[in-house]
């Protein structure tokens, strides 16, 4: 049982601000470190765009740390810029146990570790707002002038690409969150692979390529899926859109999990999965698969209209809405 | 009653991104401004640094919108920096109505409005992960490297200053949150001076002022109190410190309140006042009085020790636990 309020200043040390200074990951452009009673984090900036983003992650208690350093990391990557660090604010009830924190920043170490980002600093709260950990995470990166790209950079006539497969991060959510429901509807072996698709989460690779091969928007398919993400690229961009919907990839193991679940894969969120608009598709898929990375041209960008062709018939493409997550619905057989 | 998710487009357009693109302030420094499907902020910096600063405000409900932005901001210009923009991450619980969502905006755009920093992007989504909205944002300012200026810059010798008014945020907070018990037994009078003192949360004016006159390590009293501020900014420099618990200046408001709720006003929170290091302590407490901005001497940086002088006697100045305002109590006379 924790006090209300910042967490107690040893505790402070010894759970958040000593892990994070033991860190291998020091970059060049941190000028100021965590330290209590330091609030700012200070990044020095050559002449370059500084690319900020901002997501919490609330849903999955267990890798929230985990989730959050990927999701936001990967929000910096898909607008060209390469992330440098992240800032955390972390909102725990007071049932928390010390063990909690240590877990949610084993996370966080683990994520940062993988991609190479420093933490920058937060703030650690025992709150009765929240009933379970939340944590809401700022990642900061950086990117020259030349290289900066938006979401609605997408020019008529060029191929859409997506990386990876449709609802893979829903995948693994669910197959997690209902294994009791799943057990004996699909293999067992299935689920242990839909289990295993949380391993595919970061974009920072496929990004990296994609700028140095000519993309003009990219963006990452979280919440509303696929369908959702080429949506908001087109109305970013002023643009229309079409997509072949049997061109997206999408593992078994999703099908079956959705299929049971009552809900489409193509609106899953699928944090991993990188829209890229280019002119040069065929050849970016090429070198991507060449890194061991999939991917798929999905349709192209038109001048209006926004659509998808399903078994040959043109439908469509509306405005994302609420994930398909939330509409989980394990019917009784 | 809200579905669990993101905003549904409409409304987050209607609630959220149609009343942040009217707003007045837009800052040249900014490359991409909020959009659905724009996950990233963008912002041009000329060979500077990027200071960035994150906290929630977790408490005081009807006015989270105006305390986000300043608390944050407050942060920034504490490190000698100007505050360009806010990231916001909105978290409400399902209960919630659109009008909460408009009251939080109206706050938020009240706030930047009057410190000139635009709204930079951000998430807002309903969860039942709260019982209550919470509001974490992250203020990005810059500052050529010569005027940066951290908690720990303090220099033995140099005089401590504050601004305005300890527990001066706290005193406010309290005489809202407990007007009922507070009626009768202090002077109406009192008490409605006591409400207004949240009209100077902003440190921005004399934050810019000791940057100009020679100030070596700047930090803003919020929890934790006065006594909390000076006690980070001499364990973040190294040195020692000597406070005269006599100097401080507290309002009459704030005495009366502190004694009816059974706590210190030197450990309550302060948000605006602004502690600063300077060696050329006089001339700068002219130059802010003349300004219209409280100030006085309240100590020096020592070589090493942390003390306060109450009534002629020194007592070891700790470090700082949780803020008073936590342990508000009103007895049953």
């Amino acid at each position: 049982m924790l006090e209300i309020g910042k967490l107690p200043p040893q505790m402070l040390e010894r759970l958040i601000i000593n892990p994070i200074n033991a860190s291998k990951i020091k970059r060049p452009e941190v000028i100021i470190r965590p330290k209590t009673g330091e609030d700012c984090a200070a990044l020095y900036m050559k002449d370059e765009y500084c690319v900020a983003s901002t997501d919490p992650i609330t849903g999955a208690q267990k890798e929230i740390g985990y989730l959050a350093v990927h999701i936001n990391c990967n929000d910096i990557a898909a607008s060209g810029a390469m992330p440098i660090g992240i800032m955390l604010t972390l909102l725990l009830p007071k049932e928390s146990t010390e063990e909690v924190i240590q877990e949610i920043m084993a996370g966080v170490q683990e994520a940062t570790n993988e991609l190479g980002v420093e933490i920058l600093g937060g703030h650690t709260e025992i709150t009765d707002a929240v009933n379970k950990p939340i944590l809401s995470a700022t990642a900061i990166g950086k990117t020259c002038k030349r290289n900066f790209i938006s979401t609605g950079g997408a020019q008529v006539g060029q191929d859409v690409i997506m990386t990876k497969w449709a609802g893979s991060e829903g995948t693994a959510i669910i197959s997690r969150d209902y294994e009791r429901e799943l057990k004996g509807r699909i293999p067992e072996e299935m689920l242990c692979k839909a289990q295993d698709m949380k391993g595919f989460l970061s974009v920072l690779p496929e990004a990296r390529l994609a700028v140095e091969h000519g993309a003009t928007a990219l963006h990452d398919a979280t919440e509303g899926g696929i369908l959702g993400a080429v949506w908001e690229v087109a109305d970013c961009s002023g643009t229309g859109i079409e997509i072949f919907l049997d061109k997206i990839p999408i593992k078994d193991e999703t099908k079956m999990i959705c299929k049971e679940a009552g809900i489409s894969p193509y609106s899953l969120i699928s944090s991993g999965t990188l829209v890229i608009s280019t002119f040069y598709g065929e050849d970016l898929v090429r070198k991507l698969k060449a890194e061991g990375i999939e991917a798929a041209i999905i349709g192209r960008i038109t001048s209006d209209g926004k659509y998808y062709l399903e078994n040959g018939k043109k439908q469509v493409l509306a405005q994302p809405m609420s994930d398909a997550i939330y509409q989980v619905d394990f019917k009784k057989e």
